[in-house]
């Protein structure tokens, strides 16, 4: 059998069966980040992402734009926990052809970022590689009231994102902006249930907090915030790598982060017992039960 | 200008100039892992290190070896800094084609290795990738004292290592232990001035000392350690991915090191003053100033 014959989440599910952890590890594979005991009021957060090309960006891509997404990708993960990012690692395979203006444009963008966010760099590895790889690891903290997981949505709680959705393959996915001012507003001021950031696609990654947090949920599809770019809500409700971050609090909460002006948060549905599954009402006001498929890797 | 043109180490060098932390990093790149600021009596440790197909390991190798050496590689860098791995996330770049069983073989390998250690493996990313790629992340401990850095190298210091070099690529370099028991005896008994992992060559990586501390070194041919595969002292001086401890103590200590009968551990050389370069002393008694290359992956 090929890994092209299991998929992307199957061949996950396989390894973390493997996976035996000690009591320092509160959480472990399974959400954005893995969360560490630290001290006594923080949690440390660890989280990697590795992007190839030919498959998360092209030759032809604009090399500054590569280096910004690397560690932009990170930060978004962190920030769905509800943390602060600290120190990363990055190590790169670089083909040995490579032009060293375009590893300068890689690092500027890389670096760029980690100023913008307070990040130190502090380490790496080179490697030569047939096709550029650059894979970033990001250590970050969050106090410990703080902290969100996939798995505390609860019945009767409000879904929420930030930003608009769709067709992010035409650019954002190389130009976003982490949501961490939003994230670490958010938490700061309120008490979030559960969060995660939209890399695979909105149904699917709230398809995670559903099956982690043993919930169900109905979307209004005349709720959902489309870009510019997006070709429907159909689009919208698939696009991966859109790094917006999806969310849940109660009705309570919700009305009142609804309410707070700085950052613009949308209502997109609400959370419904397990029985009730994933439902969709569509802009006839009619349920349809679905299963979309998001971005898989294989 | 290509980065073939440039060489490793020239373009590491214009990465670190674009680095800026903070006063919560206590060294940056530039030695084996990070140093972070972590609790009163020690610091954290972080390292990574990626390998690809084609140029680290080949397709036709063991993957379970292969597995074991990608976090194994870590493993020899925080030992080095005198420290105790804790945590790893694993990002791996996955062919499209490959086997589930290949991907079983490679898992199981890298769990083994870390259960050996007592390691959380904590996460990871999977990509699609054209080549297998598999870089680790690891974090580590050290107590403030026990911290070894490639900079402590002091005129004087018996140059000792641990093993014996030569002809890695034979083999070793899939199969090789990771040097922490020895390491944490070291730091645990006695004052290490300077440690580094010989994974570019004993001559270059002894290189990195010299550099580091301001300081020269001879080195006697006779003393150098060969293993079985090692063609000559020669092949020993410069075979890279050996995984062994390079380690400098004052005579005094050395003298108590070599008297320990735990592990052994061998003088090789001893450091000098910076004006004196780095020197071999042959088996004909005759110095001879050198520049031996070790392995570049540019």
């Amino acid at each position: 059998m090929r890994i092209s014959d299991l998929g992307e989440f199957e061949l996950i599910k396989r390894f973390k069966k493997k996976i035996r952890t000690n009591s320092s590890v509160v959480e472990g594979s399974g959400d954005d980040c893995a969360v560490l005991k630290f001290d006594k009021n923080s949690y440390q957060l660890l989280t990697c992402d590795m992007i190839v090309e030919g498959v998360d960006f092209y030759k032809t891509d604009n090399l500054r734009l590569v280096g910004a997404k690397a560690l932009g990708i990170s930060i978004s993960d962190i920030s769905a926990c509800g943390g602060v990012p600290k120190h990363a690692v990055v190590s790169l395979g670089l083909p040995k052809n490579m032009l060293v203006s375009q590893v300068d444009l890689l690092a500027r963008g890389l670096f760029d970022m980690a100023g913008r966010f307070d990040i130190n760099v502090v380490g790496g590895d080179i490697s030569a590689s047939g096709k550029l790889v650059i894979d970033v690891s990001l250590l970050g903290e969050v106090e410990k009231n703080n902290l969100c997981l996939r798995r505390g949505a609860k019945t009767g709680d409000i879904i929420m994102v930030t930003g608009e959705f769709g067709g992010s393959i035409k650019g954002k996915h190389l130009k976003f902006t982490p949501r961490l001012k939003e994230a670490r507003f958010l938490v700061n001021n309120f008490k979030i249930n559960s969060m995660i950031d939209v890399s695979d696609g909105l149904v699917q990654d709230l398809g995670h907090i559903l099956k982690q947090s043993l919930v169900g949920a109905v979307l209004y599809e005349s709720l959902i915030p489309l870009s510019k770019q997006a070709k429907n809500s159909q689009d919208a409700l698939c696009s991966g790598e859109e790094f917006e971050l999806l969310f849940t609090a109660t009705r309570e909460e919700a009305s009142k982060i609804i309410k707070s002006t700085k950052y613009r948060f949308k209502v997109i549905g609400e959370i419904m017992p397990e029985s009730f599954g994933l439902r969709l009402i569509n802009y006839k006001n009619r349920y349809s039960r679905f299963k979309l498929k998001g971005y898989q890797h294989f």
